[in-house]
């Protein structure tokens, strides 16, 4: 069961779209025997070719392996394959990689428990081209003995991290890593619009824009800290301090004739935290205005 | 003229505020002769305690030093302080670290242009206590030859750095590089909202965000390439891939009851980009929308 010094458990991959393709092309190359099933069995050609077994029904599929991961279009799509009650799932751990939210994630999990089926949750923050690196992240949530079981199969897929108990956790930190990725990427759209009015090529700004990203992301670990104590002197700037500066950004942008909306929100937010009474303390208390749905 | 090695070149500080007492401050800790001058001459007593000069007045104060730094509340002090035609200027250049927006930097500029002063314009990306250490960032813009001549002296302030002829670009610097703080702040706050209703604590999400947008900040400079070629191939993912994304995110953050207007506003910007036929295209098209006014 070796093979180039990396052990080759057994493991099945069902949906055979751009992502499940990749996923099973990975173990294939790292030398795991690798089982596929797909409602389209075409899609599976390549995949053999490269010496991957097409199994004829996924109750076959699940047995072939202590480690199944599924990776469909949606949940409703899961739910639909694992409807068969006569599906014996006892000898194999279901690591579902399908997109969904963290409610769709804990129903899958509640479902699992009731039948005594192992499950994982997971979510993939990659693109296809680049699962089997070090760059393709997976995040995994649920039962860590379950995770640990089979944590050196997963890490042909690239680096596979564990969040915790919860099922919902690979979903819920998904999102959010996206909203970090689009808010990085919309400050800088915001900075390189406004330099361009003066010249500046994009890749020019671009060496501030992440120099700056990268700085502020050091700040986090202790900004979060004034969040778990609900304590937030402000030991850098207040954040009446800080909407004046705003306010230099919305006019800047409204003259240059760049869009303002991002600051605009910016300012609105810090507004309403100002109105609450915040506006001597730190900006990690807007926390307060994040938590709780925005004005209707 | 030298102090622990350093050249210890004379220094005028007009302007002591805050930021301004700060700045004076650590011209002294690094052995510069200092001039400072204010309004209200009481503000100067702890540094003419340390060592510094406080000049009777301002024709004095700029006589004093080959270097001039003005940090006044905003430009309107800066233009009221330098209306007096009497002023000569000529044996010294001005570093304007005024707060203000790149019109005011650039039609200071032209002023002094025109009186033949030799004028530079910077801004502070730093707050008071951090002055005197490299972490503090200021940004200077205007004729090279005259950062070059004070470059030695300005690194007795923290991190020197020169961005261009133009004066106006401090300025934009400054206020893009906010954008990007606010941005990176919003999104680790929207992430720390949504993983608390988990259970999970700020600093545990902390270090997630921080390598997320340290992630994400090292891939501007190759999405810029993107921007300055006027090309937007697909080559990581698709905008109507994203948008389906920026859906879930906005869903996930309405069903845990969390503020959705940042995750809306992604949305927003991407649907007119997606509107206007760049759906197949990458993220970075999103520029066109970036630069210019958003819909009324």
């Amino acid at each position: 069961m070796n093979n180039n010094g990396k052990t080759s458990t057994p493991v099945t991959v069902i949906g055979l779209g751009l992502m499940g393709r990749s996923l099973a092309a990975a173990f294939l190359a790292a030398g795991h025997p690798t089982t596929v099933w797909n409602r389209t069995a075409a899609k599976a050609e390549g995949l053999v070719a490269d010496g991957a077994r097409l199994a004829p029904s996924v109750a076959d599929a699940v047995k072939a392996s202590p480690l199944t991961i599924i990776c469909l279009t949606d949940y409703s799509a899961v739910n639909g394959l694992l409807a068969d009650d006569a599906l014996d799932l006892s000898g194999t751990t279901l690591l579902n990689l399908t997109s969904g939210d963290s409610a769709q994630a804990r129903e899958a999990a509640r479902w699992a428990e009731q039948r005594g089926v192992r499950y994982l949750d997971g979510a993939i923050m990659a693109v296809p081209p680049s699962i089997g690196t070090a760059e393709a992240v997976i995040l995994h949530s649920g039962p860590q003995a379950d995770f640990a079981a089979h944590e050196a199969t997963l890490a042909a897929l690239g680096t596979a991290s564990y969040l915790g108990e919860d099922p919902g956790l690979a979903s819920l930190y998904d999102v959010a890593g996206l909203a970090m990725m689009w808010s990085v990427l919309n400050a800088w759209l915001q900075g390189t619009a406004m330099l361009r009015t003066a010249g500046v090529d994009a890749v020019t700004y671009a060496g501030f824009a992440r120099l700056m990203a990268a700085g502020v992301a050091e700040w986090l670990p202790g900004y979060a800290e004034q969040i778990d104590r609900g304590e937030f002197p402000a030991e850098v700037s207040a954040l009446e301090t800080d909407v004046r500066a705003m306010d230099h950004l919305i006019e800047e942008s409204e003259a240059l004739g760049v869009n303002a909306e991002l600051p605009k929100l910016f300012k609105a937010m810090a507004d309403r935290a100002i109105a609450a009474g915040h506006g001597g303390e730190q900006y990690p208390v807007l926390i307060e205005e994040f938590a709780k749905p925005g004005p209707a």
